[in-house]
């Protein structure tokens, strides 16, 4: 199979998140994209984004993993819609292991010089809909 | 809550759908949009998109009703991730009706205008991981 560009990006971004290097993190970021921090919690732009990753890493004291499973990417329009399981895995204060994987939905758009930037990351996909209500 | 003006533009093309009134219909999608027929098959452009409805309600013998369920609208960056129940009701040429309930994921782009058009349509949301391999 041929792989998709989007495919490096995510894995780059994944491993930034990883080694906690929310600089380079935040070039993967569109100015005004959204990241679902968690169900009702939205960080809108680079400086939320930032801190919302700064809260996370500190959460999972430090540990958190990030890593890629099956990938599906839908271009339409300039955007891209993929379709992803992400695979979390953290170390806690006590020493336990845990592994978490999530089906999520991230939304890219296409530059004028074809590069891809992050304008919705939503790790937690359709799994949203459990918890909410109709808006 | 606040309705979100995506509410309103997916329920009117959902009525499009089961009126088979197709050139309403694809006034919601953009010239360039991507319309997930099924796992591994894609309309691209209104043309293919116009013959993949067509097939579809022959598919369903003029009976398919489509409704919606829950509604999650993440905007970022002119898109928005939309993350629904799509209720779709059928009645077979056996007259055995049938009733399924899919979590899909759509992407929007706002126009300069304000107005929204659909560029992403995966109906499948994210059980499309289920029958694929990694790209």
């Amino acid at each position: 199979m041929i792989s998709h560009p989007l495919n490096q990006i995510i894995e780059a971004a994944d491993r930034a998140i990883t080694a906690e290097d929310f600089d380079t993190l935040l070039d993967f970021y569109a100015d005004d994209a959204t990241l679902l921090v968690k169900p009702g919690l939205n960080a809108v732009g680079k400086e939320q984004i930032r801190r919302a990753f700064v809260a996370i890493a500190e959460h999972f004291d430090h540990s958190l993993v990030v890593k890629q499973g099956k990938m599906i990417v839908i271009e339409g329009g300039d955007t891209a819609l993929v379709i992803m399981e992400t695979l979390l895995e953290t170390t806690g204060k006590d020493r336990l292991a845990s592994a978490t994987t999530r089906r999520g939905t991230y939304v890219f758009r296409q530059s004028a010089d074809g590069g891809w930037l992050c304008v919705v990351d939503n790790s937690y996909g359709t799994d949203l809909l459990q918890e909410s209500q109709t808006i």
